[in-house]
């Protein structure tokens, strides 16, 4: 069975690849699973039949038959536990990968979601010259800490995992701050995340609906 | 083997539960796992030590023989995979438990840490005052959207899981903002939540630590 996912009609980040479709086009590239997609437009997204898919109304849903999931965490879990390719198979190797996957949106995503937000959504307001410093810094420090962890090995714990698919997705939101480029270590990680024939083809994917050649 | 979670030596909440062992507590005492518990200092919990055990420094962190796992979503995940009691036998129900734990702590939390960035970390900046009901608002976007999903029901989705444990403990965090209040339906499922027996019991451990009786 093919699985339906959910994409942005237009991303509006204009095809950088960092809508949350791309994370799942890479797990599904990764363990080589056909998918096909339904584009959601910023107006369906708020009506009920897209939030009876997904209660936050957003993007990407999950579609496999009768089971509907949201939550890019929870969808390449999904995929990580019925393919090979995504999660080693030592248990205890495998709840550390999935300790990763946590650790990327609980812990390092937070911090650029607040730099997305004084960035963009307050971007106008007299506070934010002042305050983007603070925000700033406090995304330095769970990179450092990151950076520490990662020393000079290719991946977060042995092979490339869930993990790291989830970890380098995440980085890639620091990129356009400069900060990723702070972390010499960090900056390779996800060129090396970059490099994955899965990544380029969900990346090449997203790109061809969100910028077009015209 | 009787696993090792770490806990604050002293919670900065005082034992109002908010730390996040009390989430891993509650899920080891639902799944009637016996446990022991190192308190660590805020000092030692920077030290080389620790952050071998937990990359950012942070607790809980969970011990089982030569396995060691951190972020509470890894921790109860592994558990709820290895016990009866949090997650459905339904493979598509269990997924759709997952990805209740991944919307806890990806999409419900995330607003919930920039309200205690404002109050707490940002408390004496000038911007505080009129960025505030800002932040409160965002949080009410994805408290709304809670709500409304989860309706006159118990639980998220069937019979209790991991995911409402999750969501449970994101949204307590929320009710010293009066928030959780705001939505009826919300600020009853949270108390559901802590009527369950396995909560009063991680409850009553972390306050005998937090909050002695002199």
């Amino acid at each position: 069975m093919i699985p339906t996912i959910t994409a942005f009609e237009r991303s509006p980040d204009g095809g950088k690849g960092l809508a949350r479709d791309t994370r799942v086009r890479w797990a599904l590239e990764e363990v080589g699973q056909r998918y096909d997609v339904r584009l959601v437009s910023f107006g369906a997204m708020k009506e009920a039949a897209h939030l009876a898919l997904h209660p936050f109304g957003q993007i990407p849903t999950y579609q496999e038959g009768e089971l509907v999931l949201f939550e890019t965490g929870a969808i390449i879990l999904h995929l990580a536990q019925r393919h090979a390719g995504l999660l080693p198979t030592d248990a205890g190797a495998r709840a550390r990968a999935v300790t990763w996957m946590f650790a990327a949106l609980n812990t390092v995503e937070p911090p650029v979601l607040d730099l997305a937000i004084a960035r963009i959504v307050e971007n106008d307001r007299p506070w934010t010259p002042d305050r983007l410093p603070l925000v700033m810094d406090r995304a330095r420090v769970r990179l450092g800490q990151l950076s520490a962890s990662l020393g000079d090995t290719d991946w977060l714990d042995g092979a490339f995992s869930a993990g790291d698919l989830m970890m380098v997705s995440v980085l890639l939101r620091y990129r356009a701050s400069g900060l990723l480029d702070e972390y010499s270590n960090l900056a390779a990680y996800v060129a090396r995340g970059e490099a994955r024939p899965a990544y380029a083809r969900a990346f090449a994917a997203q790109l061809a609906i969100n910028a077009p050649s015209d």
